[in-house]
């Protein structure tokens, strides 16, 4: 179990390696497009529909990113939550953090 | 009239420099916050729900910019449409933009 | 101009007819549906996934009968806004409704 | 564990009672809530706005539905996966029906 590789005490859960890196990859290319809208601005002939577009392109790529985190979030701490006896608990947790989509 | 002093050509609208300024502020403010979630994501014991949240934290930022964008939009250049004559454009492509959600 | 017939008072604007009439049979479909999905919650056997896929779908449609809306309030009512001159009032008005998407 | 009592054949994994009825409930005064606003709609003094934001309203509901749903999904399955053995399949089929949010 990656979980247990990682964790410093018993009860600290951590990201899958794999999803930690392609949700990182993701994000830092999301990060590269907001700069480019950030340079867009600098423009005084910047037209609102298109800085529009733009940012609900890097929110598309948020989304994505949000998705590898989730369905490693699934696979490693939700779906083995019977067998650690803490659904509840985690169940909860993510229930909040999907609160503010 | 905003447009008309920055438009290099009739048609061709351009963003009120008020909107322009608070919503390069705020993406700056968003990437900065993305960066940190990268720089987050190099820690082997990241958790899976803090980075979700700070990816939802994000969204909420570039809604946010969004939001000033899409304001700025509608007074300078929906609100104007009839006056101009082209309010059915105008309209296409911004029910368009805001689509992708 | 539609608005002009049907209003009461002149400060009173009213939806374009051809939205209302569509965004009405849009609607009703949706509440086809969910009455569909309420019987199939009766049977013991239905299938989370199934019902959330199913709840999914009439959003789906919500939303489609909330764009109907939007666009005839942006062609009938904020493209004319700077004729009438209540741009500020029309447009804070509408982002406040837009807002809790 | 209610799954096993209720399911026809081992393969059918199906909602847990509880979870049933409170969304059958909710989605029954949504049901009503969209009655009234194609009511609302029959008046030809309705106000896009005003639709708009019932529209929204119900929406809300809809989403307090599917988390009723979801949650009782990852309870019952998601947090049973890897007991069960279909971790990989469980997970996959829930992201694919969340995507369309």
């Amino acid at each position: 179990m990656p979980q247990t590789a990682c964790h410093t005490e018993p009860q600290h859960l951590c990201m899958p390696e794999d999803a930690r890196k392609r949700a990182a990859r993701r994000l830092n290319i999301a990060r590269g497009h907001l700069e480019s809208i950030v340079r867009m601005l600098d423009d005084p002939d910047a037209y609102c529909v298109d800085v529009l577009r733009q940012i609900k392109a890097v929110q598309g790529a948020l989304s994505g990113a949000g998705e590898v985190v989730l369905r490693g979030h699934l696979q490693a701490h939700v779906a083995t939550a019977a067998q650690r006896g803490d659904s509840e608990e985690i169940i909860e947790e993510l229930m909040e953090a999907l609160k503010y989509t």
